[in-house]
């Protein structure tokens, strides 16, 4: 009895998502939407980039189920933003997205960042009219994730490894990890890092320049998952 | 649209869960809903609670989307333990502890522990029949998960704080993620602990024994969440 109902939400979410992505698409807009567990580094992440992609201008929507914490986080550094309140959902879908638009201005941007709901399951199944997703995961969540939320991992065109400074401190298994990921995902481009410290975050914010500049090249582009891993 | 059918569904599961209380109750069997996020430390919780807990007999029914990488770590401590794939679905059901109860006996048992999929939000609402719902969180996830997360901290008779060996590697105010727990429940317990050097395992013992002992007092008696908190 679910099923079909929840079959249905996601084909009037896909084609919300659908139009949302021709909207980015023709304006040359670049967006992600990073999705993680609570705690993740989610918002760090993006509040290192920030400070670092001084070359790109960058927007964000912050998807949360209560509070403006992040987005009070990310105001702070001058860039477009907006919360989304879920009020308990799970997960951001497209026509919050397209809401959101509403209040944020996204033209003569050059990249949207969209932080999903801390959730590592449903965030999954719901397009947002992105050209990638993108996953945080970080050392203290252990080494197996990639194992047991294959769903997520498996969608992603790049892995954040976050925490990285914490090596040391825990029983994280890195080559196990990567291993994981290349079995379930070759294509997916990993990136170990610490938001702490700084470490490893040039080639995050080197990956992220690389796909901006492409989908502003002239005659647009497709922005599909495949190209994202190019 | 998609909202009635939720609570039909959320009706369904709530009858499945009442059966599953009073079969508990009968039985004077204390069962305690494990719930947090990936990575949050709730299979080591149980390992570290198998290996000092020793005058209780326990069982574990373990929740995960893929894989028996949990129920393997709990079978090598040689208790009843079963595994529940939940093929995607981001939430344990009453019916799916049900059925996991046709495969794991539990006659004998003073405590069983489910451990639910790692989400900190969607578990919230399935009721599994369960005494108590107790939230494994972890420092590296930031001190600002109650705020983010309420509804789940809103819900539970105990926080386990895991971690805690972590403490002086992370900007993590321990002041702050108390005060927020006891503005939002001032009824749950804290249990400050770390499964990795076993500082303040005692007292989650301890919570769990006495629990365990009132849930095996001859007359019976409601295994309220009121009562799990005193």
């Amino acid at each position: 009895m679910q099923i079909p109902v929840i079959q249905k939400v996601l084909a009037a979410n896909d084609l919300i998502a659908e139009e949302l992505r021709a909207q980015f698409e023709k304006a040359g807009l670049f967006v992600v939407n990073l999705l993680g567990s609570p705690g993740a580094g989610k918002t760090s992440l993006l509040e290192r980039t920030l400070e670092r992609a001084r070359g790109m201008k960058l927007g964000v929507i912050e998807g949360d189920l209560a509070t403006s914490l992040d987005a009070d986080r990310i105001a702070r550094f001058g860039v477009p933003v907006v919360q989304v309140n879920t009020g308990g959902a799970c997960h951001l879908d497209a026509a919050m997205v397209r809401k959101a638009l509403g209040s944020l201005d996204v033209s003569g941007l050059d990249v949207l960042l969209i932080e999903n709901v801390g959730n590592l399951i449903c965030p999954a199944q719901f397009d947002l009219g992105e050209a990638c997703k993108v996953a945080v995961c970080s050392l203290p969540e252990g080494d197996d994730k990639v194992l047991k939320y294959p769903a997520i991992f498996s969608l992603v065109s790049a892995v954040v490894l976050n925490k990285l400074d914490l090596v040391n401190h825990l029983n994280f298994n890195l080559p196990d990890f990567r291993r994981h990921l290349a079995e379930l995902n070759p294509d997916a481009a990993l990136m170990e890092l610490s938001c702490l410290t700084g470490e490893g975050l040039d080639r995050w914010i080197e990956w992220l320049g690389l796909r901006a500049r492409k989908a502003r090249e002239p005659g647009g582009r497709s922005q599909s998952p495949a190209q994202c891993r190019e």
